[in-house]
């Protein structure tokens, strides 16, 4: 048998690894047989020779099984999860996994927190008073099982490796890596033991993957490695090339999903809901093709039961159910100022990064994972791409802890609106679709 | 600035570093705010997308700087050294310093222990009773400055970031790199404080680089990297297809050496010796060609000037000095065993490797730098390369610490040799040389 050295010198190599050989290193990662920096050479290694298709299968696999998997089959029908690669302002999974819940398909969620210009689901949701993230996983699948759908973070016990092999990888230049982002990725949402994922790869400046090309390789290597793992996997391209929705900040984003759930909420937000959720409800068995999916959810909008859902979800996490329909009791920052356009023109650019970046400067994010977040502040959107403004027309309000905070970041938020003298169509927001059927090879 | 990640990330995109950086990264691990984790990240990198010289030489010097550079300026004279690239069988080290000392040039020589199938200087010098390699700084200036050789071994002062990043190098297959293994050799050589170098890069079986071409590829880089640190270096390409000399393993091999100094000892072995001591004597500005270089070493032969010097070597040492005289008071193991041909024909091959391991595994050598060896067992060749043999003609002598050991060994020390109907020439000795003026770049 190879010693660990040998095999992390096979990938040096560029040779692909024989089964078993992925699954030693990272059981040998794990028993503390192969160090850190042992991991790190091979990490570089893969990230620079690749990893084949059935490489990143074992990779997830082995990674998924460094911990625990969890058991749902006390809940009947098929489990659909959405997993985003992340944007600025998305807050999609707080309206979409109630919406699709509501239409018979059950939603375990295990999320992330936001880090850098990205915000995450968890930090949303605990903007609702006493929302509690950290369900045992007994209580996490008894909510799954009687509401539909359950939202915790990635405990302990969920694919271990992967939290190592991630905080490696965030300090070791290895992250931007297709085969080792797909293992990471597939290994969490696999471990809650669901049956099919929708995908959602944020294509963009605000987003991980910044062109369309890059984001069709990573939403095809999810495609292919999870129909490998057994599930059925689909996944859309959506635009990040501006923020989605109106609101970037924990409790003003939580509000906006709220909206979409009242069957208001802007455009673009609820587009993207209905696109993912109507795949979700395909692959969960309850809708023939996304139109009927569609169809589906929005009659679970007009008809309240997408907001009862979220009530039930709200309280089996021991949060106030009662800001789905007073939302005026979800925080609020004490001071708001509006940016004001310095000249006219159409609005043909804002950025989400630099946004997302103003927004963790109020105190909205981390910039280090240790760090914890001011719920209240943030951006609200004022104007959209396309629309047309006269110098002085309010841009965007910020919601801030203190004036200074707010005049502070008034230039850079200013900044990331582009205004031109004529007008350009906006992206659409569909930027392509990914299924087992469809893979290029 | 950049941060250290972004340095990770630049050398993974294969991009050269700008000065300053490598020597960040390298001050950076030695004050712990570069973790193991990440350094082995970037030497991956490094292996795989190469260093140039401006970065090896960067290398070179922050490894170097790391620790102490040894003051030899109160020992007058061109100081020279010698560095092998490590064989089978090489005791060139213990015959050649004295030799070139005898002549005049000092000989400051830090030098390594035996590890896998190679032996080590610091080994066989212990084989000496009383000898002493760990002298303080100050007792090695002052011998170099009065004996006019002085043999040491690493410490903890001389380049600990060479310490530190070999032995992550050894555990994530980051070792057979050209670049790493130059900066590794000359910032270690550099801290002795010498003013000119020259190197034995040994190819063959027996030797790290197995062809001409990659060992050629080795020595141009390390006169290029040691031209540009300000060194005059020389290197020699020799062969080490079979042992060097007669002997393996460390007691067998001072014998031998001392034999060289007494103008004994085999012809390779000699002939080594006096190629690379000619060298460091025209270095040193005691020679106008090698062949006057040759000429002045055999005289310091002939006169007993070498042999002298190495008394006073091993006393300086706290040796017993009686040993160059009197080579029985040197250890010998308590059972000797034949190993004889099991056929007629020509030797026309002795493989070095095999019979390293064998050594090592008699006790001569080491698997692990944290294992002692013994210094009497080993391996003595009673038959060279182009030998004609009959069956039962004794091939080698295995010299072991019981019966039941040599037994053992025995096959595969048999095996280690090839017997063939017709004879086959060795090999040259020398196979090639490179200085500044030969570069082929």
């Amino acid at each position: 048998m190879r010693s660990l050295v040998e095999l992390i010198a096979k990938k040096r190599e560029g040779q692909e690894h024989k089964e078993g050989e992925i699954r030693r290193l990272i059981d040998a990662l794990m028993a503390g047989e192969l160090a850190d920096y042992q991991m790190s050479a091979w990490l570089m290694a893969a990230f620079l020779r690749g990893l084949s298709d059935a490489e990143t299968n074992e990779l997830t696999d082995a990674m998924l099984r460094s911990g625990e998997v969890l058991d749902l089959s006390s809940v009947p029908g098929i489990k659909v999860d959405k997993h985003s690669t992340g944007g600025v302002g998305d807050k999609v999974s707080l309206c979409l996994a109630p919406m699709v819940a509501a239409c018979g398909v059950p939603v375990p969620m295990i999320s992330g927190r936001g880090l850098g210009h990205t915000g995450g689901t968890l930090d949303k949701l605990e903007a609702i008073p006493g929302f509690r993230v950290d369900l045992s996983t007994e209580d996490f699948i008894k909510t799954v099982r009687e509401v539909g759908v359950s939202m915790i973070g990635q405990t302990a016990q969920i694919a271990p490796a992967d939290k190592k092999i991630y905080a490696l990888r965030d300090v070791t230049a290895t992250v931007e890596c297709i085969p080792l982002i797909v293992a990471s990725i597939l290994s969490k949402k696999l471990a809650e033991g669901i049956d099919a994922l929708v995908l959602d790869v944020k294509v963009g400046r605000g987003a991980f993957m910044k062109d369309v090309d890059r984001a069709r390789e990573l939403a095809e290597a999810l495609v292919r490695v999870g129909t490998r793992a057994g599930k059925r996997v689909v996944a859309l391209l959506t635009d990040m090339s501006v923020p989605l929705g109106c609101t970037i900040g924990n409790a003003l984003e939580t509000r906006e999903a709220i909206e979409v759930l009242h069957g208001r909420g802007p455009d673009d937000l609820v587009a993207c809901t209905l696109a993912l959720g109507a795949e979700m409800l395909v692959l969960g068995g309850k809708a023939r093709d996304v139109g009927q999916g569609e169809e589906l959810l929005r009659k679970a909008i007009t008809d309240g039961r997408a907001a009862g859902v979220m009530r039930s979800l709200i309280k089996a996490h021991q949060g106030d159910p009662r800001v789905v329909d007073e939302p005026d009791r979800l925080p609020r920052a004490p001071i708001h100022l509006d940016v004001h356009a310095d000249r006219a023109g159409w609005v043909t650019g804002i950025d989400p990064r630099e946004l997302g970046l103003s927004a963790v400067a109020l105190g909205a994010g981390r910039t280090r994972a240790d760090q914890s977040v001011d719920h209240d502040v943030g951006l609200e959107l004022l104007v959209r791409c396309g629309d047309k403004v006269k110098k002085g027309t309010p841009l965007v309000r910020i919601h801030a802890r203190s004036r200074a905070a707010a005049k502070d970041m008034e230039p850079r938020v200013r900044a990331s609106f582009t205004l031109a003298d004529t007008s350009f169509p906006a992206p659409p927001l569909v930027l392509g679709r990914v299924d087992a059927s469809s893979l290029t090879s």
